[in-house]
């Protein structure tokens, strides 16, 4: 038979026995070398005496002290509120029992006086003194205030100092199991400012290691660290975005971001809405593709078994051909691979595609007003909607709302071109700007302002774009064969949306590639549908995430997009 | 001053005249130039009086005859039906009168006597006698009967013999323009069987030459090709795999196709739908990637600037990211990319993933269950809102209404080893089966069909997969450490999700890498998001065309892509 091996408590018992018997050993008179020589005088006696009274006195003293503090420590680890606190096991599933867990969104007044159970992260705490603890609580966008209070009574939910103790050592950011009851109050520090809860049960399900910056500065506007560099009490880390982006799980964490990518998935939802509404379906393009499709300097090649294939710069092609194919009206959300080392803030490498395409009878217009009709049903879901969300994210990026007309104004781009001219723009080099010339950035902007000013809108069409500047594939105007039936789409004064009638004639498409430069032999499974016999179609492209930068006004399409890539940036 | 240049019609009617010109002078007389030398004799003289009236007759004859030749041309080229026929011009949205366009799936008892206009494919036509033609035209699953009759009257919906003979020259799936009046009829030949159109107006907007194969032939269900082997009078063709997918524009415009992907458009839109109403949101994660992400076997190498990139083979580890990023409950729809050279009717190198992950609180059964209700939702979907569809492409592959039940059936995996082995069945090598062992795809048919048997369900659930068969981030079970809280959810046998609790405690993820030979260096970004601490969740992902293919028994996955990818095909 072996030992039995002492279990951990057994070993700790074992522990704090021991010192307190050293103590003991340490204290007990010891006899002296010096003395056994000679007879002890009478004196000498009297003095032994005195000292042996003392030291048995010494003895009983530290007796009765080492005795009160084993009653003390028994005393302390004693700890009634044990089964109130700890850290829990790895889950693993181990049980179930069907508890309906809180959402802070959910409180409301019938939650006054109910016992609750959540999981939430450790946001941060505060003590109040010895005896209360304030811990905040954080679920998404919402943070709740706990209080944790020593309680005299020894019932089934007791708090104990230990319980106390443990809830201060708990780092931010651990996610924590809890059970109290919710308590009207009046709460500052919290998102949620008319409740609180009073915990009863707090365990960490998950403890975290050190944090790469905190959640709070991670949350402030750009003001609040102007402001404490005026202040020397304000003590802000400013958190730059490729700290963030490196580390995008711990920045997805912060109210703002919560709020951004709501914003992203809802302008999706609306975007198909409107468009299921007007009979469209949904197709999947795929994103390998055995040819480069718009253009071979701008496109990732991959290596495809023994082959090589690229990757779709866009749906376009396919979109098209599936309209051949008397899909009548189709659209595509997805990936859109650009081989650009562009480095800006408005260009990633990968990005979302809002795309469609549609049959018409009559006129393009039709199309662009399908487009104009869907964004505006997204620019009105988001602010009806997801208001909540725009004010979480207002905070950190203040901005005027979005302004939009019932009317949307659809501007030639002469009259474009008129306007800049008028205000005295400029082409990039200084020149006069030219009517069939393409608009720079900053004069897509000026004009932006431009039209703001005059017709109080963040969101207009421009229409009938010079031919030369468009793809191959867009249909020329019907009477001056300079221009085109084309159009860009902008928001505060940057485009989101370009698109056009596209040439579905095969024999004038063969044309149009030969005239600038494309060899038809290259795409002739492209022209082979047009063979085929497609009726006339016209569609555009978004950005998905320059809708969600623009309307928001975040300032970089990065914050716009849950892991960006971009020439520099492959992880995480 | 220049000449002016003659218009084409000008030039025509120049060139109709010259030639009638020619034939009246070869026919004038012409002096010879042997009867100048001697004097003629009375006979000659008497003989060439004759020749000349016989020359002067047929002169005035031949002028008689051009005379009627040009009176019945003319008469031939007065077509008062011209204005009705024709060849329209490239559409470049010359102009737009608000024209209501009809779609033939409108088409109801109140739409008789009114008078129409409608884009739509020729789909066939054929004449009875010389004065009426039958047109049938096509929109998407629709066909219409047309009729053509030659009328007397001369007003302004005059059909002419010439507008009947141009109809029947139309190519067949031209897009044609057509103006008629809706009628009740009893029609056999077309899928609207209540109504035809009798035709006023009959243009072509896009002529199409050669055709790879008829739509008819497309369309055929095998058994009617069996049928034909039979039967000599029956001439199909078989239109082979691919050969629809090298002509897939083509092969996209039969009913069938347009069916399929008005159900594979839905199959999304149910599940957003039903995770919408869960509270999850849509994520978009990137498919380039720095590293591969779950094996490097199957992963595409992609060339990124100067260095290399991966293609996504599922947005697993993003979806797990975002999790830990709080999102709390998160789905995506989009590609996923496999570098596998399998070429089989269920694997593509591309395809739509369905993928969704949430956090949960008791247990990973809380997933399942959203899983199972996400997939009933899309087939109650289905089955309600899409029975034209069905129909529609039951004509070509027949097969049984898809069985599921209101309590799916969720068995232990051993359980589903217990019920093959008692039916019989071996490994693929012939050996017995083993309770901790990967099921065949042999097997798993068989499982399915021995569970519709006795369960009448062709839709049921795997759970608790042996730990060993599974990835390195599924959960161990919490009791049994060869069994992992992982499930397969399972359609007419074949495998349509795959999913788990997932490991979120960082050191025990460092644990499970390296005991299946990963190094954890190589996943640093996907560990250090787990180290910033991610709640206890679970997920699942689903192929879409998967579950299009088996939902409607296509018998090859191909058939649920739009433009399919596998090792041998990246076009069209």
């Amino acid at each position: 038979m072996s030992e039995p091996i002492p279990t951990e408590a057994q070993a700790a018992e074992t522990q704090a026995v021991a010192p307190a018997a050293t103590t003991t050993e340490n204290t007990a008179p010891a006899p002296t070398a010096e003395g056994e020589a000679a007879g002890p005088t009478k004196g000498e006696l009297k003095r032994r005496a005195k000292e042996a009274e003392k030291a048995k006195k010494a003895a009983e003293r530290a007796a009765r002290e080492e005795e009160e503090r084993k009653k003390r420590e028994a005393k302390e680890a004693q700890d009634d509120a044990k089964q109130n606190y700890g850290k829990l096991p790895l889950h693993q599933s181990q049980e179930r029992n069907n508890r309906k867990f809180l959402r802070f969104g959910d409180l409301s007044e019938s939650s006054v006086g109910q016992r609750v159970i959540f999981r939430a992260r450790m946001h941060n705490s505060r003590a109040q003194g010895a005896k209360i603890v304030f811990l905040n609580f954080r679920q998404q966008t919402h943070t709740l205030q706990g209080v944790l209070v020593v309680s005299g009574e020894k019932d089934e939910n007791q708090v104990s100092k230990q319980m106390l103790k443990f809830s201060q050592l708990i780092p931010s950011e651990s996610i924590v199991l809890v059970e109290g009851v919710i308590k009207s109050a009046e709460v500052k520090s919290c998102t949620i400012t008319d409740y609180e809860v009073g915990i009863h049960k707090l365990f960490t399900a998950v403890e975290v290691g050190e944090l790469p910056f905190s959640i709070d500065d991670a949350s402030r506007p750009e003001a609040d660290f102007e402001k404490a560099e005026q202040d020397e009490n304000l003590q802000y880390s400013r958190v730059a975005l490729p700290t963030r982006l490196d580390n995008r799980v711990m920045d997805l964490r912060t109210p703002t971001n919560q709020a951004i990518f709501r914003i992203q998935s809802a302008v999706g939802q609306l975007f198909r809405e409107y468009l299921n509404s007007q009979g469209f379906i949904e197709i999947h393009s795929p994103k390998l593709q055995g040819a480069a499709t718009e253009s071979g300097a701008s496109v990732f090649k991959v290596q495809y078994f023994n082959g090589t294939a690229f990757l779709a710069q866009s749906p376009q092609l396919a979109k098209q051909m599936a309209i051949a194919g008397d899909m009548e009206r189709v659209y595509e959300i997805g990936p859109v691979f650009r081989a650009e080392d562009s480095n800006t803030h408005r260009h990633m490498t990968e990005f979302m595609g809002l795309d469609l395409e549609m049959a018409f009878e009559e006129h393009y217009h039709e199309v662009l007003e399908v487009l104009d009709e869907m964004l505006k049903n997204i620019f009105k879901g988001l602010q009806k909607g997801f208001k909540h969300e725009i004010e979480v994210i207002k905070k950190q990026f203040p901005h005027e709302d979005f302004l939009f007309l019932d009317e949307t104004l659809k501007l030639p781009f002469k009259e474009g071109i008129k306007m800049l001219k008028e205000a005295g723009a400029k082409a990039s080099d200084g020149s006069e700007l030219g009517e069939l010339d393409d608009l720079s950035t900053e004069n897509e902007k000026f004009l932006g302002r431009l039209v703001r000013e005059k017709y109080k809108t963040d969101y207009f069409i421009l229409d009938k774009f010079p031919l030369a500047i468009r793809p191959f594939y867009t249909m020329p105007d019907p009477v001056d064969s300079t221009l085109s039936n084309s159009y860009d789409f902008f928001m505060r004064g940057e485009e989101i949306l370009s698109g056009a009638q596209r040439v579905h004639d095969p024999s004038f498409l063969i044309e149009r590639m030969k005239s600038v430069g494309i060899d038809p032999s290259t795409m002739t499974g492209y022209l082979d549908a047009f063979k085929l016999g497609a009726p006339p179609h016209a569609g555009g492209g978004i950005g998905l995430e320059r809708v969600v930068m623009l309307f928001l006004k975040l300032g970089n399409i990065r914050r716009a997009s849950l892991f960006p890539r971009d020439p520099k940036r492959l992880t995480p």
